[in-house]
C-alpha cells in the first residue's frame, strides 16, 4: 500500500533531487531538514506507505499519517550565478524509512518513478558513516554511480575508497542504486559520525561539501547551535563517565577483603 | 486476503463510526462491547483477515473464524433530543488488530473503503494510554483530524497535547490518519491505563467522555462492576507483593554472616 | 507463489475431506498416513508453496520439493453398507505447515477452492490437544462448524467445550473455519497429547472416533506397533530421569558442609 | 520486485547451467567464481531482487546494486572432444541469496523462467555440506533430479544417501526442485564441509567432480593456493587455541586454595 498525495503541483525546471532520511546520526534528515528551512523550500508531495510503522504522529493534539515528503524551491540563488544543469530543487525528507527490506526496495522504486516523473536526472543522497568513536572533525565519505562524479567531487576533498565495506544500506543507497537501472545519475554523501547521537556537526560537514558543489547560499548558524548544543552534552556526558570510573573504588582500595 | 460478508444490510443514516479494538489495557475493546451490550447493537459486518492470526476460536465445541466486526444500532436515543450531524451508530470490535505493519495498514484501509461506502463521514477511535503506574482516577487523551475537534472535545476536559509522544500505534490511529486521507474526520480518545491489566475504569473513563459528547444515554453499572473486580484483584496482588517484600529477610538480618 | 499439479484426474464421487498435517504430537500426520497405508489411497496432487520451507527432500539420493499432497481411494468399503452421504475420499497430508500467518490463510484458502473444485462438501481435520503431561488413554476433543455435527460426534464420545482456550491453530482449524465461509462443513477431531513427543497412541484414538463415524474398515495393528516403540522410548526416558535424580546427592548428604 | 536486466544477448546453443551462490563455507559462490576466472565467463544478465538486503555496494567509490548474475562462455574445450549433449556454459553466481523464504521461492522461480528461456535443460548445482568438523579430504554428496543422473554422477565418486537429513536448503536445492517441475533436470553436488570459515579446498573437489563428468580442461591452481592458505590461518587458529588451553592453570595447580 502506497498513498502519494501532491498537496500542490509546481512546474519545475531541471530539477535536482536531494535525499536526507532518518539514520545512523540522525546525519541526512538534519542536513536535510536545515536545507529546507534555509531555502524555504515548500512541502508538495506527501507519501505514505504500509512499510513505515503502523502509526499516526501526534503535534498539539493533531494527527498526521507518518510519511516521508518532497519539498521543492525555484532557482535558489547561487555564487556567481554558475548553476551547472540544473535550476529548481528538490528536497525528500520524513519520518522513517521502509521497515522491511521489501518495504525499502518498494519505496524506493516508487520514489525514483515520482522523481523521474518530474524531470530528475541527477540526485545526491545523504547521510552518516558510523566510525563508533567521537569524531571531531568529520570527514566526508562518497560513493557515485559514475567515475566522472566520483572525479567530480573529489575536488571538494570527499573520500572515495572500498568503505563502507558493508555497503550503503538503506534509502541513500538504494535511490542511487535503483536511480542508475532507471538512467539517473548520483552521488553519495557521507559524514563521519560515532552513530551514537544525533550528530549536526556531522550533518554541516555533509552540506559544507553538498553547498560548495552546488554553489549554494545558505546561512549555517542553526545547524552550528545544534552542534554546539550537543558538544556541551557529549562533553557532559563524557565528565559523568570519567566521574563514575574514579569513584569506583580498585581491588587494592578494598581493605576490608583479606 | 481478505473477507468481507455481509450478515444484514441495514440502512444507515447520517452513520457514525465507533472504534474499541484489543490493545493496551484492553480500553478500547471493553469500552466498545460495553456499547454494545447497552444499545442492543446488532452484527452485520464479518471481517476475516489473512493478518489476523491463524486460527479459528472455540465456543461450546463451535468454531468460528477470528474477526472483526461492525455491529449498528438505528437512532439511539439521545438527551433532549440534540444529536448534532449524526443518526445511526456503527461500532468497531474484534478478537485481534493485524499482526504485521502491512497487515495493519491493508486493514485499516479496507475498514475506511467499507465504512465511508456506508456513508460513515467521522470516526471516534477508543484506546488506551499506558503511563506504568496504577492510576486512580483516569483522565482522557485525546488528537484529532483538525482543529475544529480539538476544540469540540476539549470542552469534555479531553487533554490534547503531543502525547503519546511515541505516536498512536494501531488502528485506533491509522483508521483516523488513513480516513483524513479519503477525506473523513475524527477523534481518538485515549484512557490512561497502567498498561499491566484490562482496565474497565479506563474504559469507563472514556465512555464518560464520549457519551457526553454524544448526548448518549446508556447505563454504566456492568462495567463499573468490573472495575470494582479488577480494584479487588489489584489490591490483592500489591497485598502479595508487599509481604513477599517483608518476609524476604535484609542485609542486617543475616546474623550468621560475619 | 502457488503449484498444483494434477498427477492424475480421477472421477470422484460424493467426496469427503479428511486433513492430517504435522502439528503438535504429529497426531494428524500420523492418523492420516495411517488411512493412506490402510486404504491404499493413491497421491494425485501435488501441492507446493513460497509458504513452506524453501528446501528440497532427499531420500536415496534422489531431491523433491517439500509439499503437501491430495491422496484418492474410490469407495472404501464401510460396514453393512452404511455409507451415509459420502462415497468416495481424499485424504490430506504433507512435510509442511505455512510458515506464516499469511502463508496459513494463503494455502488454506488454495486447498478449500481446489478441494471444493473436487466436489468437498465435508471435511475432517485430524490433530492435537497439548496437555503438557503424560496421557495413557487420551481422549478426543471435538470442534466443529454446526450444532448438528457436535451432536453427531457427540455420539462416539469426542468431548466438546470451549477448550482449547487459545483455539484451533493451523490448518485443522482454518480448513474449517474457511471451509464454513464457503459453505463447507466439518469437524476438527484432536487427539490428548502430551506435546513432547510422537504420538501414534493419539493417532489410535482419533483414528477409531473417526473410523467409526464412517463405518470405515481398517486395520490399527501398525499404529499400534509404533505406539507400542513410543511407550518403550517414553519409560527409558523416565527410568533415566529417574535414576538421574537418585544419583545427584542432596543437600542434607553434603557432610563437607557445616 | 525483481529487476532482470541483460548486459549482452548472446545466442548460446545447447547451454548447460551451474549454480554457486554463497551458502555454507561460501563453497559453491568460491568454485562458481573460480570457473568463471578460469573460462573467462563474460557477465551477461544482472538479477536484482526486493528480496536482496536494501543495500549497494561500494568499489572504488563506485557504488551498484546487489544482485545475482548470469555469465556465459562459448563452447569451452573440452577433453576429447567428449561434450555430451551440451555445448555452451552458463554459470550463476552472486552477492546473496534470498533473505526469506518466499523471497527464494520467488528468485528460484524468476531464475528457472529466465533459463529455461535461455534453452537450458540440464543444471549443476554446487553447495556446501556442513559436518561441524575439520575435513581433510572432502567428499562430495549428490542428489539429483533422476535415478539415471544418480547412476551417471555415482561414477565419479560422488556419494548418494538420504543425507543430508534436514534437506538441501536454498537455491542449489530449489532451482533443481522447481527446474524439475517445469521439466528441467540436475544434480547437486555439496563438498563437505566444517562450515565454520570459507572452504576452497571443499570448493576444489566440488569443481573436480563437476570438470571431470563435463570433460572440462581447467586450471586449479588458484584454488589451491587460495586452500593452502586457509590450511595455514586454521592451524594458526589451532596451534592458538592449545596454547590457551595450556597456559589456562589446572584445578590442581592453584596452590593458594586449601
Amino acid at each position: 500500500m502506497a498513498l502519494i498525495r501532491f498537496l500542490e503541483r509546481p512546474k519545475l525546471e531541471k530539477p535536482l533531487l536531494i535525499e536526507g532520511l532518518p539514520g545512523i546520526g540522525n546525519v541526512g534528515k538534519l542536513a536535510a531538514e536545515h536545507l529546507i528551512d534555509e531555502l524555504s523550500a515548500k512541502r508538495f508531495v506527501e507519501i505514505c506507505s504500509g512499510h513505515f510503522p503502523p502509526q499516526v504522529v501526534v503535534e498539539s493534539g493533531l494527527l498526521r499519517m507518518v510519511s516521508n515528503s518532497l519539498y521543492y524551491t525555484k532557482a535558489p540563488s547561487v555564487k556567481g550565478n554558475r548553476r551547472g544543469r540544473w535550476k529548481d530543487l528538490i528536497i525528500l525528507t520524513g519520518d522513517y524509512q521502509g521497515l522491511t527490506p521489501e518495504g525499502q526496495y518498494e519505496l524506493s522504486s516508487e520514489i525514483i518513478d515520482l522523481v523521474k516523473g518530474l524531470g530528475v536526472k541527477r540526485i545526491y543522497t545523504l547521510g552518516g558513516y558510523g566510525t563508533q568513536r567521537l569524531v571531531d572533525h568529520p570527514s566526508v565519505l562518497g560513493a557515485a554511480t559514475s567515475p566522472a562524479l566520483v572525479k567530480e567531487a573529489a575536488k571538494y576533498s570527499v573520500v572515495f575508497s572500498d568503505e563502507p565495506k558493508g555497503g550503503i544500506i538503506g534509502a541513500s543507497g538504494l535511490l542511487l542504486g535503483l536511480g542508475a537501472v532507471h538512467g539517473l545519475e548520483g552521488t553519495c554523501l557521507m559524514g563521519e559520525t560515532s552513530g551514537y547521537l544525533a550528530d549536526p556537526k556531522s550533518a554541516r560537514a555533509v552540506l559544507d561539501v553538498l553547498t560548495r558543489m552546488l554553489n549554494l547560499h545558505i546561512g549555517f548558524s542553526k545547524l552550528e547551535e545544534k552542534a554546539h548544543e550537543m558538544d556541551q552534552i557529549t562533553a557532559k556526558m563524557l565528565e559523568m563517565g570519567k566521574r563514575a570510573t574514579e569513584t569506583i573504588p580498585r581491588a587494592e582500595d578494598l581493605g576490608y577483603i583479606g
